[in-house]
């Protein structure tokens, strides 16, 4: 039988590390991607390159131009709240999952891969229109009808319904290396442990009944 | 009233500044998006910038990585057939549109734009399936569940069901300036005549039964 192949989009974050090791288990080779997009900080992109490495794949940093801005990930003048409220977050960057998805189906056609996952997970806290069920299952339609591959090529966000802690103790499971990822919005040494990202790791760890390995 | 505004793919091509010049006819303010993608040469990025002068419109170059090739448009060991062949071209390009459109969608998001316009027609020599109806279809639905703007974001691709002489005789009516626009697939001084696209091109001033201000 020959192997299926799958794009993988890497943050550096825990959630697209699990989404990574899940299409690992389902017997894809996984080739990862991972965006240069002007984020605040280059933590990210280099804790997605360990990942990668950890789960012997392959890699590819592919920088984007957001010229606009318009996100307070990609601005410095925009602060990162560290409370969080409700609607739209301002770290909400347009069209960010459309765009890296874009690139994903361009690469998987490219090498014939049969899926692209994506660690997205549609928290309650999380305003995000591009993380929703409906967006994917949008995108996995115009995917379908926009690219010459055939039978096409599918969107899989296994982590949609699965909240912080479960998807922590998903990839407890699997072997993801959580040494090895980053949540922190902020690039210091350790995580802040005050923005949103860090307290909902915080969060589902404590919930999971296991302790972050980042927190010592 | 306050004006509309519009973000408009400009490829340096005849269709695309017809396509801007009829976003400006129906009221909208328009900013044009020009993408250097690693096409094989420079010359429809310039042709593109003279374009959008001279229309009066803004222009943002966009330089977008495509790594991994995989189309005779980025890749010069794949060479351009002068014959038009059925099926997929070799001159697709995975997903171009899909990105292309996906970075407009970020922009417009950004200054809060009512549209998207794309120059995209299905002429029926063309194979591409990112410039299918359905496609635009189903890129539209994306975009109204996958951005956080209301009431969305509309893709207008306006020559659809045109073909060139239709869309020649639309842009005479609208004043394009046709002598900047630039169609051939090689970066000659002069139009090399005997590539799809110039000959497309030929064919569609002939038929409107106007002639080719680029040719002398």
């Amino acid at each position: 039988m020959k192997s299926k192949k799958a794009i993988v989009l890497l943050s550096g974050g825990l959630d697209s590390a699990t989404a990574l090791c899940l299409a690992k288990s389902k017997g894809y080779r996984c080739q990862t991607l991972i965006f240069d997009y002007g984020q605040r900080h280059k933590t990210e992109i280099s804790r997605a390159v360990k990942v990668a490495r950890a789960c012997g794949c392959k890699y590819q940093i592919l920088k984007i131009n957001l010229p606009w801005k318009g996100s307070a990930l990609l601005d410095k003048k925009i602060k990162v709240p560290a409370k969080i409220k409700a609607g739209i977050p301002v770290t909400y960057v347009p069209a960010r999952n459309i765009i890296f998805l874009s690139f994903a189906l361009s690469l998987a056609e490219t090498i014939k891969a049969q899926a692209v996952f994506i660690g997205a997970h549609a928290q309650d806290y999380s305003g995000y229109p591009d993380c929703r069920p409906g967006f994917f299952r949008a995108f996995a339609k115009m995917a379908q009808v926009g690219l010459a591959i055939k039978p096409g090529i599918k969107i899989i966000a296994p982590l949609l319904n699965k909240n912080k802690a479960q998807i922590i103790k998903l990839g407890l499971k699997l072997g993801v290396p959580f040494h090895l990822t980053w949540s922190c919005y902020q690039g210091g040494k350790i995580p802040c442990g005050v923005c949103d990202s860090c307290r909902w790791r915080a969060k589902g760890f404590k919930e999971a009944g296991i302790s972050d390995p980042l927190i010592r």
